[in-house]
């Protein structure tokens, strides 16, 4: 392993990181993302994306928590080029540069009864971070993100995930394939929307199970509508008319939790 | 009703409006919090707070949809002037400084069967305002926040809510008051917490409840662990190991819904 030392913010590798950071066409050009942190690079590790680069600085980190053989190059910074690519001052000193490893539908490993959350138009990375990490403590067997509106690996995403990005697959591909890939798996479909709905608490949710949430503006597309299997919603009792779309997609994963949960006990 | 325009940023009004939203010490000293919104702004007035006076952006607002017979003053400000004192861009041009109406435990109306959600030690606005919009579409009785850390008008706290901190009664008090309340009025305390907890779809959630949740790095008081009926937790099964406190409260308020749905249905 090469090793060298940064002491420059104007150092072309550093304006580079910060350049991934920033810019999402930069990360599809070029295939990669950009980790911050101690815990999300050892998930990401885990998961089999390649960590190429680790940009460390060694007065606030102790590297020796990864797996060192499994990083390309390791770079030393100082704390004041740490500062210009860091976005928390409390990420144990640690940035890396990975190539990701894309999944697809067909790459899902469809356990006996798969639990998948989709969602559809979500836009804001800090709604999409906090799915993954409530799919993560549920236990899903996927996350998959239809015609999404920013890429999988946008740094706020990352973050606010926890690397939930990491422990959980998680798939983008268009509503046409998705609808194609759940009935050809005979996955029950279950749409989040208002009309013509049941309460959630009433479908059925043993089996093989996809929970589909559109944003909280638009909705679903219709064609998830006339894909559905069922429709549910979560029961607006207040004097406010919405959910955020995270918290949503919690009670739902949480109520399958509790349904297999009941099935397993019995 | 007077009526004036203000069209500089230096104008002294416009100062102390910029004064009240960033300083919760202003906001103590004077009594007076800041609303942004129509939305929240009626919601607020509903809530019995008194409207002192509305700031308003002709060429932004459609102030008419107030019920201006409540506002004590109404102050016409320019674009740029807004610009200074809005958070938002899409607030339709209202911002009202509000004299708060405080409530405390014994103001709560406890009707049959009282759903509380007590959280202690909570910090992030975000967290406390997105649990105030899961209660209110619970429907619970209160939200009582335990020593808390910020103040409950933190323009943050209201902003996050979507307003439900005006339309879910919100009280802030000590752990020890609010344990006392709890057991004179003969209403269960759930904690949840990891050590010696069964599965919270597991407990009875049927009658008057109080769920308490504390932060998600310290965790609940011991004197919340001791005054507990049950200890409950909501299982972590991925490899993560928490969620967000907001996402926990809205799964376990929801199911409360459920329980007491089927209940009545029965």
């Amino acid at each position: 392993m090469s090793k060298q030392i940064i002491t420059s913010a104007q150092n072309p590798r550093i304006k580079h990181v910060v350049m991934l950071q920033q810019k999402a066409q930069q990360r599809r050009a070029e295939d990669r993302i950009v980790v911050e942190g101690v815990r999300e690079i050892l998930h990401c590790s885990k998961a089999g994306h390649t960590i190429e680069t680790v940009f460390c600085c060694p007065q606030l980190s102790g590297y020796s928590e990864l797996a060192l053989s499994d990083v390309g190059e390791l770079i030393d910074v100082s704390p004041e080029v740490y500062s210009k690519i860091a976005y928390r001052s409390t990420t144990e000193g640690l940035i890396a540069i990975v190539k990701p490893k894309h999944i697809t539908l067909n790459d899902l490993r469809l356990e006996e009864n798969p639990l998948i959350i989709v969602i559809e138009g979500v836009e804001k990375p800090g709604n999409i971070g906090a799915i993954l990490r409530s799919a993560d403590a549920a236990q899903a067997t996927a996350v998959v993100v239809c015609d999404p509106l920013t890429d999988l690996f946008n740094p706020n995403i990352i973050r606010s995930s926890i690397g939930a990005i990491f422990t959980v697959p998680c798939v983008a591909c268009s509503t046409d394939e998705c609808i194609t890939f759940l009935k050809q798996n005979n996955i029950k479909i279950l749409t989040a929307q208002l009309q013509d709905s049941q309460l959630y608490y009433h479908a059925c949710m043993t089996g093989p199970t996809a929970i589909v949430m559109g944003t909280e503006s638009t909705g679903l597309s219709n064609a998830w509508r006339e894909a559905a299997d069922e429709h549910i919603l979560i029961p607006m009792k207040g004097e406010l008319d919405s959910l955020n779309v995270s918290v949503s997609a919690a009670i739902l994963l949480f109520e399958a939790v509790r349904q297999r949960e009941n099935l397993n006990s019995h």
